[in-house]
Order: structure tokens, then C-alpha cells, then sequence
């Protein structure tokens, strides 16, 4: 599969020698190639010369260099320049930090700056508490990563995974108005993760975990869960397993059946593969199957890996041995969070009727959705370029965007299903199908609903704890 | 002195009954509670009520209140809320972070997150330097703190410190479009601090420590400059030393003397006066005495703080003893950077002709300036209520604007005297008098020519470098 994809858009400035070659010409030419061309536009134009810049997506990174090869062999084309636009896009960094004050006169200066601010810092320092209100602690997440899994790129580092966190901190303003700021640790040690974002917490009213590779995630989360008092998420486990839930929810109600009932496959057993199977527990699911490299995980064997024990003791209660394959015989629902092309149709076909596949590894899916949609009832994946794309950002600004508004110190395991919830009721009965058991990435209402959801959830525990509070006589 | 100042600045909002009470009665009671009334605003007038908003500049914190008790006591005032003008500005923190990118469709989503996003990281991981070119690394500088000396309040902590730092950041970015982001560290270790800012540097072009207090901030610096290939800048100690050496040099223009012959007494040998001590040696001083809280350090004495060692072994050549007064007999210049209010006119008046006195100490400087001004030439304080504000805002902005720009990786003292000397000569010969030896913080043409200054001395450097590297056959 060579899909033209714009993340791959270039830009060639070409010059042509009119009465020899045309605009159309080159625009053909381009096509020839495999590229798909998305703009025309003239920019110069005498009686002997005609420049041209043909704007167009391609498959991959070498692709506009065989476009460039193929007009220089077919002669009449002088390629000037190309232009990658996804790399123009990103020249100088994609995020500004802007003052929300005028700082225009004295008097201005007076009180953003010295001597006004020094009540603002002694306001803070008598009531800590005041920080949220009178600071960026207020609306700020931290985008917290060591790049050591970003994207499928695997272990790049923290400078390169920059661009990355930019464009999520880009998300989380777009979507819903939170400021977040990258912070790209150059370092591994799972300590001096945990100390060092312990000690910027100060400026932040949340955490956000992104792209820590497993098993070193499971730790830095937890105690930084346990030691700070703002809430932390991993965005590679809850926020897929928010998203998952959400379309699993929609999918079953699209086939009409319960999750109470369903039998589920989920391929794919680390960080993501067991936030999934964590909170589909939670919502009711009674038979679920984890399948690791070498099958699945079950209770006779016992396991080296806390995590894959943890998975052992609470999953596969009917103690299913044997391949994903085998096991996925009369299955429900297939999750993949693992790789590329594991699963074929005729495995698929072997699921139980009205199946749901959801093959989330990106950018190759478990099996072609083309493929899956051949036996299954209900096909999802990660990919833009497919119906049904699984993709966090329905989860993470709107789930910030609440827990930021109602000064949230932690999330629980509810908040976590309230949010899935509010992404599937996003989803009328109206438009529910089996080709949109999701909204779509630009849906604007999603991260407001996502966000009230959250916001319910966190007063009704306050009310909660303060009523327990009171009844024991601890307020 | 109880200035009123727009830094506590109030606007109470006053009902009155028309034919009782006018709105020129209540300006008039407001200004004999002691405030400034700087607007007066009717919200609500009809036959039985008027509502007044009157703003005014106070002279503390506490003063509002005294105003609002002289208004219900006078009777025929209904003061039915004060609200602060700095605690408005502070509202939900001083900074937002804002994406450059447009992310509307699906297109934009490609290019600026996945899939294009990967080409990008991918080219960074290939070659580390692009980072400068295709993220926020280019443009921004990180503001860091442990909240332990801030401002004159000293150590409290680093969530108080927070909106200082916001103001600062705001600062970069008014002045000299430097995108500047707060790092408040939850810490006062050494060795932890300088842990914490190597492994956040991926995402910074430059780092600009505040308000650490000594002797931590000396060695935190010393460290961070060896192990880090981006500048590192303690704006208390090198920003002031700039500024105070820009204001030096136009000062000696204007009495005609020259730093070489100059007899200087630097009063407060901490982080500031240890920089401007090494600063003015720098530029040529060579009869420097620092005094600290016990008198003159000299030769004679050997002290344990290897800071005050190194000023021991540099500074003093006439191995002066004694107290300030003492050993401020017949100098040219004082220079205070200690406390307030530890000289009067009588020692002043005890300096050599056409002396210079800069009192820096905040916001209560050694000296009142009108006092100091009856024998001394040149005066000059940091407050802005007085002429000749030494203020860092000149320095710092244009600093980093420069340094970015030339993608410098350190920080030299000629570098330093170049940006003090762009200061100084920002104002121009018809401009210079005792009244006018700096130039205004708004002044927008400061923190251009700072940064020129900048990438200048940068470029020259290189060029030797280079050049030596060329000579001695190592590329």
C-alpha cells in the first residue's frame, strides 16, 4: 500500500519554456509519478518563461526526489527548488509563549512586575492553594517525555521528539484551550524522572505522560501519582484505553451486544494493551484474553513480568492457551495495540458473528481494515485515512480541560470510564453506524463534553469524601 | 516616604444617594485618605442612586482598607467592594502558550502531528543540531528559579516565586521576542538543580537562572556553564553587572574621569557584587574595594568563602581596611548593592569631587537619592520613581535575542562589556547628562542594539577560533 499522504506534501518550483511544455503538462507529468496534486500555481509568466509551483502529496520521504528525477529525464522541466511543507511547517518550532498583560507603560510594569508583584508572591506564599488562581499553574500540563517511544520511531531522544510534543501541546490549545508546555528529559533513569517532575510540578496543574517506553512508564507513573498532588496520566495507556472504551462501547451497540458478555482479544500486552484491559474491566467486561509474542497470557504459567502477571491473575477466566489465532476462535472483539499485518481474514472469519476488529498499530494496522471488514461487523483503526479512526486526541484536551477546571488532584478509575462514556454519547443513535462509532477528530462539542464529564465526576467524589468526612466526624 | 504607586493600585466601587453625596465629594474624601485618584468611573446614575468606581494608586497593602474605613466613617458612602488592579492583572497567570500552527483539517493534522511529524524527528535524531532550526529550541530561553531569594523577599519558595518569573518571561518577550518559559524547581539541592536543568535543556536554546540565592547560585552557574553546549546566564549577578557597568561608563563621561583611574567602593560582596567586581576589572578598573557587613575586604585577611577569597586576592591594590565610610573617603564611585539606608550626605560629601553614588539597593536603596544628590554628580537608584533606573530589563531581553540568533553556546565576559557597552551607547552624546546616563526601559531601540552587539562579539569569536583551529591544522 503506497498511499500519497499530505504529512508527505511538497512544493517544486519549475520553469518551463512556454510553447514547449505547459502548466498542464507538468501537472500530468507529476501525476505520472504517483503523486497526487493538490495545487497549481503560476508565479512568474513572460513570453519565455512560465514558473510554476506544483504542490502535491507524495508516499514517502524519497518520493519528490523520483518526481524531480522523472521531469528531468523527461526533459522541457527546470526543477528550481523543492519545498518540503511539512518541514516548512515546523521551521522555528510550532509553539509561542505569550503574555496574556500589556506591558506598554510604567504603570503596567508596576503591577505585572516589580514592586506589584511582590503582594502577588506573598499572597501565594500564605496560601499556597492561591497558585491555581493567580498563576499559569491555573490553565498549564506538563507534556512530559525521555523519548524513548515516540510515534513507532522507538527510542529517538528527547530533542527529537520535540516536534512531536509541540504539536500535542498544539492539540491540547486547539481543543481545548489548555496551555501545555514540552518537557523533553534527557535522561532514562525512572528516579530522575520521578524527582525531576516532582520538582517543576510547581508551575504545572497537570502531568501529562507521553511516549515512556514500558516498563519504566507503569513506575513513573504510579509514585508520581502517589507523591504529587495534581493529577498525572499516561497518555499511551489511559488515553487509548479511553478511546477504545469509547468505540467499543459504540461498536457493541452497533451489533447489539453487551460487554458483559463479550468475549475480547486484545493483542498486544504492554503499556497500552494493559491500561485497555484495566478499564474495559472496569466497565463490565468479564472475559477478556491478552495475547503477548507468545500467546496468551493465562494463569497456569507464571510470569517474570509484574505487569504480565498482574494481567495473568485477573484475565482469561477460562484459561485459554495457544496462539492469538487459536484463541481468537469465536472471539467477539479483537483489540490490537501491538504490530503490523499479525492477523489475516480467514482468522478473522473464524470469530464469532457480527465480530469487532479494532487493529490500532500505526501507521500498519494488525490486518488492511479492507481485509477485517470482509468477516467482521465493525472495523476500526488508527489510521486518518480509514473510517473509524481510534485516536487520543478525542480523550486527552477535553480530559484536561476538566480536571484543570475543577482543581483536580488526581483520576480515578470512573473518571477515566466517565470520559469514555462522554466521547461514545458523542455519538447520537441518529449517527450511530457501523462506519462512525466515533466522532471525528474535529468534532468541537467532544472535548466539552469529555470535559463536563470529568468535571461531574471529580464534585460527586469530593461530595463523597467530604460527606464520609463529615459522617466519621474528620472533616 | 509613603509614595502612593500604581503596583497597589485599588478601584472601589462606592454607592452614593445624589443630593447626600457627589462623585467630586467622594474623589475628594479618596484623596484625603491619602491615595492618588487616577479615574473615576459612573457605572449606575439614576434619581435615588450613583454608583462610582474611583481608582486610585495607594501606598500599601493595608491601605485600601484604611481608605474604605475613612469612607464609612465620613457616612453617606456605601463602599460596596475594592478590588486590586495587580491581583486582576495576575488572574489566571501571566502567560499562555500558542500554537503557530494552524491545525483546522485534516491536512494540517498530518503535517504538524502524524504522520509528517516522524520525518521531522527523524531528521533531528539524524542531526541533532536541526533541533535549533525545527523546534521551539530556536527561540526559547528557560527562566529558572528555586524561589530562594526573590526580589527582596527572600526565600519563598518556588511556587510563590512563579509570578515573577511570569512577569520575567512576559519581559523576553515585550522587548526582545524571546519565547521564555518559568521553571520553578521544587528543590534548593545543588547537585539536584543542576541535574534537573541539564536533563530539561533539549527543549531550551539558553538558560536564565533568577533569584538563587549564594553561594548556590555561584557554583550552579559555574556547572551548568562547563556542562552545557547552550549559554547559561544568572541575571542577578551578569544582568546587573551589565547594566551597572553600562550606567558606570556614561557616568565617568559625565564627570570627565576614566574608569582606569577611578577609586570604586562596591558596598555588598554577594552574587551581584561579585559579578560587577569581575565585570569592572573587565573594562579596566583597577581600584576596586568591596565591603561587606564587617568592612573592606583586603589582602590582609584570608576568609573561608572562597567568593570573598577571590575578591581578596583581586581587588583592593592600596589594601584599604576599615569600615565603608572609611574606605569611602575620596573614592569616585560607590556602588551599593547591599541594603538600604547604610549612607548619609555627610559620607557622601566625604568622596572625591564630581562623585558618582549608585544606590541600588531595593526597593530602599543605601541612600535616598535626594540626599545623595547634595554632593555627589551623578545619582542613580533602581526604582523607577527616580531618574537613572539601573534596571536589568535593559540588559537581559536584548541579551538572549543575540545570543539565540547566533546559536551561541556560551557566554564570555567580552560578550558581556559588549552588550553594556550598546546600552551605554544607546544614549548619545547630546543625550548624556547626570540626569540621563542610562536609557528608558521602554526604550525600544536598547534591546536591538544589545543583541547586534551580541551576535557580533559571537561572530568574532568564532572567527578566531576557527581560524586558530585553521592554524594549528584542527578543523
Amino acid at each position: 500500500m503506497t498511499h500519497t499522504s499530505p504529512g508527505y506534501s511538497v512544493t517544486l518550483r519549475v520553469g518551463l519554456t512556454p510553447g514547449e511544455r505547459t502548466a498542464t503538462d507538468l501537472a500530468s507529468a507529476v501525476a505520472a509519478a504517483g503523486a497526487s496534486v493538490t495545487a497549481l500555481d503560476v508565479t512568474e509568466s513572460t513570453p519565455q518563461l512560465l514558473v510554476v509551483d506544483v504542490t502535491c502529496d507524495t508516499t514517502d520521504e524519497n518520493h519528490a526526489e523520483r518526481i524531480r528525477e522523472s521531469l528531468d529525464s523527461a526533459g522541457g522541466y527546470d526543477v528550481r527548488k523543492v519545498s518540503d511543507r511539512t518541514f516548512l511547517m515546523h521551521l522555528g518550532g510550532k509553539l509561542s509563549v505569550e503574555p496574556k498583560v500589556e506591558l506598554r507603560t510604567r504603570d503596567d510594569l508596576s503591577r505585572a512586575y516589580t514592586p506589584g508583584v511582590a503582594r502577588v508572591c506573598l499572597a501565594i506564599a500564605a496560601n499556597p492553594e492561591d497558585a491555581r488562581r493567580l498563576t499559569v499553574k491555573r490553565n498549564t500540563v506538563a507534556v512530559v517525555t525521555d523519548g524513548t517511544a515516540v510515534l513507532g520511531l522507538g527510542d529517538i531522544g528527547p530533542a527529537a521528539a520535540l516536534p512531536v510534543m509541540e504539536g500535542k501541546a498544539a492539540l491540547f490549545k486547539q481543543f481545548a484551550n489548555v496551555d501545555a508546555w514540552p518537557v523533553c528529559l534527557d535522561t532514562k533513569d525512572t528516579e530522575e524522572i520521578i524527582g525531576i517532575v516532582k520538582a517543576l510540578a510547581p508551575v504545572y496543574g497537570g502531568v501529562n505522560l507521553e511516549d515512556i517506553s514500558a516498563p519504566r512508564c507503569f513506575e513513573i507513573e504510579r509514585r508520581l501519582r502517589d507523591e504529587l498532588d495534581i493529577p498525572v496520566f499516561h497518555d499511551d495507556q489511559h488515553g487509548t484505553a479511553i478511546v477504545v472504551l469509547a468505540a467499543l462501547i459504540n461498536a457493541l451497540r452497533v451489533v447489539g451486544k453487551k460487554i458483559e458478555d463479550a468475549r475480547i482479544v486484545i493483542s498486544g500486552v504492554g503499556a497500552a494493551g494493559h491500561a485497555i484491559i484495566h478499564l474495559l474491566g472496569a466497565q463490565g467486561a468479564r472475559d477478556i484474553v491478552g495475547c503477548g509474542r507468545t500467546g496468551a497470557i493465562h494463569r497456569g504459567e507464571s510470569y517474570a513480568d509484574e505487569h504480565r502477571q498482574w494481567i495473568a491473575e485477573r484475565t482469561n477466566p477460562r484459561g485459554l492457551t495457544g496462539s492469538l489465532a487459536e484463541v481468537l476462535v469465536g472471539a467477539d472483539v479483537f483489540i490490537g495495540v501491538s504490530g503490523p499485518n499479525i492477523l489475516d481474514a480467514e482468522e478473522v472469519s473464524r470469530m464469532a458473528p457480527d465480530a469487532i476488529v479494532f487493529a490500532l498499530a500505526n501507521p500498519d494496522p494488525e490486518i488492511p481494515p479492507a481485509e477485517a471488514a470482509q468477516h467482521a461487523a465493525v472495523v476500526a483503526t488508527g489510521r486518518s485515512d480509514f473510517p473509524n479512526q481510534i485516536n487520543n486526541v478525542l480523550a486527552f484536551p477535553g480530559l484536561f480541560r476538566g480536571l484543570l477546571d475543577a482543581s483536580a488532584r488526581e483520576i480515578s478509575t470512573e473518571l477515566l470510564v466517565a470520559a469514555a462514556q462522554a466521547i461514545a454519547d458523542s455519538v447520537s443513535a441518529d449517527e450511530l453506524n457501523s462506519s462512525y462509532i466515533v466522532p471525528s477528530v474535529f468534532d468541537a462539542a467532544v472535548a466539552p463534553a469529555v470535559a463536563e464529564a470529568v468535571r461531574h465526576t471529580v464534585d460527586a467524589q469530593r461530595a463523597v469524601v467530604s460527606s464520609a468526612g463529615r459522617r466519621s466526624g474528620t472533616a
